[in-house]
């Protein structure tokens, strides 16, 4: 026996940094009533992603946050699609090298996350977006 | 109700660089027959690797290309698996640092991508490559 | 039709490297009887992640090591997150930069791995962890 349960999601981001969303989609599992299976998060965005982090100190976060502005900065003169701003080809980049889709375990009923980990949405636009997800659950009935 | 669907699919790559699978991975879902759930897209090999990209404009798969040959760069003297050419170790790291497996959602029987979302196998490596996919749709039938 | 079969797995790393746990996560989908369909294999951690690696080459995994090594360097002044060690922050990064879930294709009852994929823990600690993931198998059985 195997359900389907599928949502959306929308994040509103005020500007680029971790916004966790594990709470809300935890809420969802809840609803979905499935007891034994996986929870899917997917963006349907190239500027934003997913990542699973630690979850208890902040300056994990902005440590992340740090080594990717080194690793892929801003107006890097390398890139060509400036259009959108100094900003817009590194966040493709920074999608491309965390998740668009991200696969969490449901075991009796709920996220089965690890103690220290969350899900984080991880804006990499420096202006507001408002951004959507789709939750998908699977698995066997409660 | 969950049924499944698994197919290959093969792609030959003339050399590196992007190729745009979307449409190829879009027919079989909808012969899958199924409205509700998920479609997985599994490459095997390590030496290439699928990512979800900026799909409008041809700039941004040119970028992360430029991108990845500053950060990974072929012939890299630290490297010592150099057998297969200066290209070879650098593929894999590429292969590591993007994915083997992609999910993207089935809504209504179609791959509900974002608007600017298009799925793409990024070849590593230089010379041609025949490479081998496996799609899988599950979810609950239309 | 679709079963699902999930179980837990223990992985002892004695430091930082690549721990090959291909076969113990084939013996599990063995166990779990089913044909046609996807495994998913989740670490609970966030300085710990998983990778689909060449198989063959032991020179590729050290290479792989000191690609990480030289990127995300352990004692990165840039970092504040430093309380539990050098290789703490570095740590978290690699897991984002690689994978905490990855799936491969069922075919058979079967792992579905090209012939130079090896399933692999990435310990990115230096000191000794004992790490624990959940391997989940969904499908049709056989």
């Amino acid at each position: 026996m195997s359900s389907w349960y599928q949502s959306a999601l929308t994040v509103d981001c005020p500007g680029r940094g971790t916004y966790d969303v594990t709470q809300r989609v935890q809420e969802l599992v809840a609803q979905a009533g499935i007891r034994t299976g996986l929870c899917h998060v997917f963006i349907h965005h190239t500027s934003a992603s997913l990542v699973l982090c630690e979850n208890a100190d902040p300056a994990v976060r902005s440590d992340l946050e740090a080594f990717m502005g080194r690793a892929v900065p801003d107006g890097d003169p390398m890139f060509r699609h400036v259009a959108e701003g100094p900003d817009d080809m590194p966040a493709h980049v920074r999608a491309v090298l965390t998740q668009s889709g991200l696969f969490v375990p449901v075991a009796q009923g709920a996220l089965a996350l690890g103690t220290w980990q969350g899900l984080y949405l991880w804006e990499h636009r420096l202006s507001p977006h408002r951004r959507r997800l789709t939750v998908t659950v699977q698995g066997a009935p409660g």
